[in-house]
């Protein structure tokens, strides 16, 4: 139960961000700092969306009720990758458990296979904002062939909802993509009666 | 997946009464409409949030992350009742499938029984307010003894997590009380990409 303590915490501090009207700089930075806060211990993430599937999960653990922010567990299972893809939204990628390698994509000037720009190598702890400014196409893989991954995720939306794109890697052409979640149920946060007991 | 679309549309709604700083006299007008709206249809509620248990269930469907207030399934099974209890906070009872009772009890002036006050029958479509100032200590119980019913409640809190009380109804002695809930996972709300697919 503390673990959903930590959880709640975050996320009701993050809600305060989004009520503050935050501007994209300042998710970015404070915003990265509680998500920061949030990964520093690895004892709070439910089971259920802890779980490696036959592809990539992403587990959705809370979406703001005005779709201002979201927080999203990742799992990769061994060797597991996302297609190339971007956001359209800033996005918060914090190393839970495992690592995971995120490699810049960009369109090939003269057309033709994409070209890879900037490689991150996440390790537990360890925030990297994303942003449709500045780097908004990426592909992420477990740097792991051996054992899952997890990274949590916050982005400026309902990601699983933005209308957003997959890239071919060979041809750079875009599909639009609507990634929805996993997940059907979410963490129930809120039943403080334990906390509370006298 | 409607039937989601439907709860996520009601949960925004509230979300913005609570954002406009909404009183008590508005939440149990304005908000009260907005259940009416919402419990109007009964093919919206998730099957595990509407099972009966061994005593009334109580399955949270959506807590505001700064718990100004809250959307709980209350279920009663046949013949099922509460205690005598109060609320400390407004509250808005509508009825979803069944019916229920809801009985008013006040202390006794001269000690001893509590007094029965007001008595509600719901029907489906129904939406009656409670309130700390006006009608705060009832009973609640199932009307029917061979079926289930059902209501759906919104309160100005996190109402699982509020110390209220339970009353003896021989003495009107009271003892603290946290309700909790009975769910551990709370429906998702927020995969939009069904919806959305082109
Ligand atoms: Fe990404
Ligand atoms: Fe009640
Ligand atoms: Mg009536």
């Amino acid at each position: 139960m503390s673990g959903l303590i930590r959880l709640r915490g975050f996320i009701q501090a993050m809600t305060r961000l989004a009520d503050a009207e935050a501007d994209e700089r300042r998710w970015l930075t404070e915003g990265a700092e509680l998500l920061q806060g949030l990964i520093a211990q690895d004892d709070w993430l439910p089971e259920a969306m802890a779980e490696a599937g036959p592809t990539y999960r992403q587990y959705l653990l809370h979406c703001d009720p005005a779709e201002r922010f979201c927080v999203v567990s990742f799992v990769w299972g061994p060797g597991q990758r996302t297609p190339i893809h971007n956001h359209t939204v800033w996005g918060l990628v914090g190393m839970l458990r495992g690592e995971e390698v995120s490699t810049e994509m960009q369109p090939n000037p003269a057309g033709g296979p994409m070209l890879p720009g900037r490689v991150d190598r996440l390790r537990p702890g360890e925030v990297v904002p994303v942003s449709a400014d500045t780097y908004d196409i990426h592909v992420v893989e477990n740097a792991f062939a051996d054992r899952t991954s997890i990274s949590i995720h916050c982005y400026g939306g309902n990601i699983g909802a933005v209308a957003r794109s997959v890239f071919d890697p060979a041809t750079g052409e875009q599909r639009r993509f609507i990634s929805g979640y996993h997940n059907t149920a979410l963490p129930n946060l809120w039943d403080r009666s334990r906390e509370l007991a006298a």
